[in-house]
């Protein structure tokens, strides 16, 4: 079911790398975020809990998935994730990717910001983030 | 596996509601989140991909349990999940019941205070999370 008004019923919500019959793998490509993947439902629930069991765990399998691939692309000191959907409550997960450098740590990137990160580390995660997308445009994924 | 500086370590965090072998169930009582509950490894691990698939699937289950309970009792209009750990890197759960009218909404509860809540709701609200604390405490929980 799509709902008329929600920004991801009617957009994939960034560039998407996996698609499913059941959800896709969006890699939104905000600048201030490298490595930030999101797993997007593709019908409009809101919370997990309003999805069966075994579709469920097929959603959860593509967010470890994805934090996998975040750690060993991006080697971040930390992952977060997050599934919040207060501005757009279309279920969706967050997957971030968080080093102890990085523009808002140990904030969550909802909170203030703390630092610039250097031109250099911007860089190096930039073309990191382009390893990642690759590697997870080449997974096959059922679900 | 313990870690002698971690405070998820060396105490339950809140008040423990349920306590498996690998897990535990804790309210906090912060008094300006009203019905947050925590999912907590026992053990010092610090990303979910670190664990097993089946000892995940296992704290996951725990987690939507959590969060069916905090839909039944809190009545809230959205349920935040999430699993940071920027400042305490072991492995828990918050489970977030968020409400149009909240103190935060719609920001996460780690933004900027957007308002306060009225006494009536706040009432409302610590009574609703004593009957959270009792339903939760009486499920038979495992692994």
């Amino acid at each position: 079911m799509k709902k008329v008004d929600c920004p991801l019923c009617i957009d994939d919500g960034g560039i998407c790398l996996v698609r499913t019959k059941q959800y896709r793998i969006v890699a939104p490509r905000e600048p201030e975020f490298l490595g930030l993947i999101r797993v997007i439902w593709n019908d409009h629930v809101v919370e997990m809990t309003d999805l069966e069991i075994s579709p469920r765990n097929d959603f959860m399998r593509a967010v470890y998935f994805v934090e996998e691939s975040v750690r060993q692309m991006m080697h971040p000191d930390k992952i977060n994730l997050a599934s919040l959907g207060n501005v757009v409550p279309h279920l969706h997960w967050h997957i971030i990717p968080r080093w102890l450098d990085d523009s808002y740590f140990p904030l969550p990137i909802w909170g203030q910001r703390q630092r610039e990160i250097s031109a250099e580390k911007v860089s190096q995660r930039q073309s990191d983030e382009q390893l990642l997308m690759r590697h997870i445009q080449e997974q096959q994924l059922e679900g």
